[in-house]
């Protein structure tokens, strides 16, 4: 019989199934594999310890087939919190920036738009007005100041700003302002056979601008706030205009939710880094079987930034307080990171 | 160099790295898949003709790499409607049976629900009442009475259900009156990178009940009409429960809203059956580059039911009748399949 590999493939059973037809290469190239697998290290950027091992543990434990725990490849969805958890999110959210630019560009063109309340404050980044508003607020004011054009539209400008726009004090693009540990921690999932998800506060659009290139989770894994849209047609060519009404604010218990919604089953791992993420981490822990929900706190002034309870855009008080009732494994960035960013 | 295969794997381009470094295998492996692809016909219930060929050429066209409207696999998405372009909706969508059955159960407990409007035209499946609910109607009431449950528990509910529910003529189970042209369709699509998903009327958390199974397509890939949730917390556990609230009928330009909301991206081909599936077929056909719209006409008496403008719940006429306009390749049952059921 002559050995056959079809592909393209996509399918990791499809490739081992392929793989089985190979009988005289199969079994060396498997115990290779396991080999490799084995000697390297899938997390570098994470420090040794019981966060690291916890971690590892797991993935091994859902993946090991006839294990106890094992969960078959389709079933494996990891939800991330984006904000704070794969990126910087201090001083404030990326987008809060391309709002300030975006108000900056109105009131070059409008003048008294700059002066009027909050667009005032946005210019002159008046933190105590800004964190004043909220973060729904804020969005909402992102939302409206975006509206008008069309979903594509807005995915090329919000791709173009972010190829140029610097972190106000890293002084990195803003897409270089990711965590090295989350990006690895991504690809180990990824190469488990997990899918993952993006779920998050912010806006669906603005995150699938650079959620691809940045985490390797395409536009369709991203789960965010959103805008209504209307579906205009002009010279038969329909598209999808963002309007300046609120659809969905994708925080607190609206996460679990749109999980439900948008992938319709539980996952298996959770990470999330603020009480609008507490929601979504105790849905997936209180799943039946095997769950890991992780929190990730930022505790490292010297590399990033320490807050918690009084960032007041995001704020984390209930969700480290009461992590150990909850099942919740914090994850301390100080402690467990050994570099941050890429 | 030992020959190194990573595994788990799941992206195609991760194989095609690992066979390139087969190097004394994969030069004979790769011309003797390509043999053996160009050997299969990979649409062997479609029936030679214009039709079958449009979709091979397209499929051709956008997968052929360096070719001029070649599009990577992440940008390759397809949205299929489910209810009679999947598989069969008449007399009903058989989500409507699992209502009447529903309704039946009601009754049996308390007699005064049958003998109640619409109730009673249900459990009699008068079919002048029922088609004069309308399919909005219709689907409200599926959704109120299957409220107050999980999304969990409705999942395993309908999953039992489909396992012995039988349609009412054909008398094969429900799920065995999918087409298997489209199912054949749906695996060739994938075997080319293709995401597919379904992108219908009919109620998300029913269809997520047997999409994995019938179609190959993963519960996170079906976007249907939807329930409102509540995110609930009992001893710890969180659950989402079904409101009997509506929260999207996904029909008509609910589609590729939807689209622009779930997925984030313009699919490259869309499929229906429907006056509902016409803004998204519109939709897709009417984007840049190389886009392939398909709307299957019902025109087989012999083998399924001929109908079009008169079904009530879901008519065809625009669609149908402007279908060269709008760059609409119409597919008739009866002359483009082979065979119409698996």
């Amino acid at each position: 019989m002559k050995p056959i590999i079809r592909f393209p493939v996509i399918d990791r059973r499809v490739l081992l199934s392929s793989l089985a037809m190979l009988p005289l290469l199969s079994a060396s190239l498997r115990s290779t594999a396991a080999v490799a697998q084995a000697q390297r290290d899938p997390l570098p950027s994470w420090n040794e310890g019981a966060t690291k091992t916890s971690i590892l543990d797991f993935v091994a434990r859902v993946t090991k087939e006839g294990g106890p725990e094992f969960v078959p490849p389709e079933e494996r969805i990891a939800t991330f919190d984006n904000d704070g958890t794969l990126w910087c999110e201090q001083p404030l959210q990326a987008q809060l920036f391309l709002l300030i630019d975006r108000v900056k560009e109105m009131s070059a063109r409008d003048p008294a738009i700059g002066a009027r309340q909050p667009f005032k404050a946005l210019i002159e980044q008046d933190y105590k007005v800004i964190f004043g508003l909220g973060k729904q607020a804020l969005l909402e004011l992102v939302f409206a100041t975006h509206s008008g054009i069309t979903d594509e539209q807005f995915n090329r400008a919000a791709y173009e700003w972010l190829q140029t726009a610097r972190h106000p004090t890293f002084g990195r693009l803003f897409r270089r302002c990711t965590y090295r540990p989350q990006v690895e921690l991504l690809a180990f999932l990824r190469e488990n056979g997990f899918k993952s998800y993006i779920v998050s506060g912010g806006g669906v659009d603005f995150i699938r601008a650079f959620a691809e290139e940045a985490y390797g989770i395409p536009c369709e894994r991203v789960i965010g706030s959103s805008t209504k849209l209307r579906c205009d047609v002009k010279d038969h060519v329909f598209s999808l205009t963002k309007l300046p009404e609120l659809n969905c604010f994708n925080d607190g218990e609206a996460k679990p939710r749109n999980i439900g919604l948008h992938i319709g089953r539980r996952p298996l791992l959770a990470f999330g880094n603020s009480d609008g993420d507490l929601s979504m981490l105790r849905y997936v822990k209180s799943g039946p079987g095997a769950r890991l929900s992780l929190l990730i706190h930022h505790d490292d002034a010297q590399r990033e930034v320490a807050y918690d309870r009084e960032f007041a855009l995001s704020p984390l008080v209930e969700a480290l307080d009461r992590s150990a009732e909850y099942g919740i494994t914090v994850v301390s960035m100080k402690r467990d990171w050994k570099v941050v960013f890429e």
